[in-house]
């Protein structure tokens, strides 16, 4: 993966039964091949979120996603919609960091099990994410009914899906190239 | 509190040092003399978060809060606003339940270091409670430069705030008035 | 319609070949043997905007807009999604009026050529109207590719919508009536 | 002009005695000395509205905004925040294109008579910008109580707000330099 860009992959829930979970697997599984994206998959189960310090606790628990921030490229939000807002697990593993976003780019990815395509989330998750200092993408990847876009056990049932995926590496790779040509040259 | 109208209030975060405690114990307590709302804090640092499942094991482990908003009236969220959003233990809390807060009005405190009273977070807050079927009030609780209003201890230096504390109570005791008679009168 | 709680309905869109305008015709139609409800029709063609000001001009020269929010005992909006907001016209419609809007329900009915139901400008009314001290129910009327629910001359080719047009109005009905009850009786 | 980044400043609100003007017309005037900043400054009092189609109609009839954008390198935006969203005007002038935003960046600056900066107003204009491919810098300009800001003719009481100017300044060329690289670079 050494000169690849590399994109961290967040998958955003620890719910049990989350189909969220074959879209962010489908995604990196999809990019193997391409020739500047290097995609490595976070799953907010693994972070360690202590009950009783949502601040700096978890920024310290956690330095294997702030290392990765920092090497980062650029980043792929992977998240659900829950009453049309974010996972509140996806929202502590992102307020971890703050300068360490800052002038990358990223692609957001919303998951509904209805017809929306996760677009309520993602317009909250817009908000947030530019506070932190990321330029967020303009090509979303919504998808919608996801519990028959694959079957039990992730094997994906519609491969139509895919030419949406490409579409938004394909854009997160011109705003990852174009930033970091910001980041090496200007000041 | 039998007759009167009971009105959970929700102190949003579990960020070690957190002002907004000190906000939700000043509502909490100026609203002790008052006719018609009872009020009682409910803190998210005593939810049990399994961090393996932010779906129905939270709702089988945080049966207090399920209980309370069962017989609630209405309710009163206290969240500081971090990166222009909810804070992650807060949204886990809410998004537990679904149809009990049905008809049930919510009135939104947000709380800021800063100068802008926390109305990003209570912007992102209403799209979530709406939801959940809740009919969010339209007079908020902006707190701003939350650590000047308060003594280290949670002592409030400055009185003022509290016309603002009754004007959002005056207004949730109107909603929660006009909602009951709706669900004691109305299909 | 004497004895029916009035409801003005919005159509929110100057545009040439409006589709939006179907369908708060449909809507309109629909409600006529409601026991309730009394629905008439308002369009922001019909407004007057100088071009000058945006402000107290417009409030001036819209008086029929005004008296019937005074008179109204609720209010339907119905919006396209323009680039995930909403038309400019609507919004100056609405910017004209403050307190005749206070402690009134309003249903919101977004319109799309895509496939997520006007969603986003949904999202985006949710704060404004809220300022407007009114109060949104959480049953919207989402309407997709609306370009195949109508012929070219407005008849609805799918039945199926005016179920969930008849939950949209039965939630704003109780809205509607407990707010009155509330108008009629609280301070 | 000739080789300074081209960027348009768009005063978005047509009502009287709008203070959003004073702030449109400080940032030109202080942007003067920038060596890679050229601002030209635009006002929705300018474009033709037509009362009876906000679609092609506008589009046909206000060329020079999109002569202005095609040849942009990157745009602001200064909006009055009018109960939490944007003025119609200003929706009427960015709805009229689409293509022509791609791959340009743009700084918000929100206005509000109050204390909390316009910052509503620019979370509404995140996500129509965004949906327009225009890609939004993180550094607002947030003026609040804009009106003692300003004397009646538009003195600028207090220069304190000019540090925070360049920073939104600052960031804006940054990232229009980025982008700039990239349309001319990539594909």
């Amino acid at each position: 993966m050494t000169d690849k860009l590399y994109i961290p992959v967040l998958l955003g829930t620890t719910r049990e039964g989350r189909y969220s979970e074959h879209v962010a697997r489908m995604i990196t599984a999809h990019a193997k091949d391409r020739d500047y994206l290097g995609l490595e998959l976070f799953d907010v189960r693994d972070f360690n979120f202590p009950l009783d310090d949502e601040g700096q606790a978890i920024k310290d628990k956690n330095t294997k996603w702030r290392d990765a921030i920092v090497k980062a490229d650029g980043l792929i939000i992977v998240s659900p919609e829950y009453n049309h807002g974010y996972p509140g697990s996806l929202k502590m593993a992102l307020d971890t960091l703050l300068k360490e976003y800052i002038h990358k780019p990223v692609a957001l990815c919303g998951v509904s099990a209805g017809g929306f395509g996760g677009c309520r989330v993602i317009e909250q998750l817009v908000g947030v994410v530019r506070e932190l200092g990321l330029a967020v993408t303009f090509r979303d990847l919504n998808v919608s009914h996801v519990q028959k876009m694959f079957s039990e056990d992730g094997v994906l049932q519609d491969e139509s899906v895919l030419k949406r995926v490409d579409e938004m590496l394909d854009e997160l790779e011109w705003m990852s190239k174009a930033l970091k040509w910001g980041r090496d040259n200007l000041k």
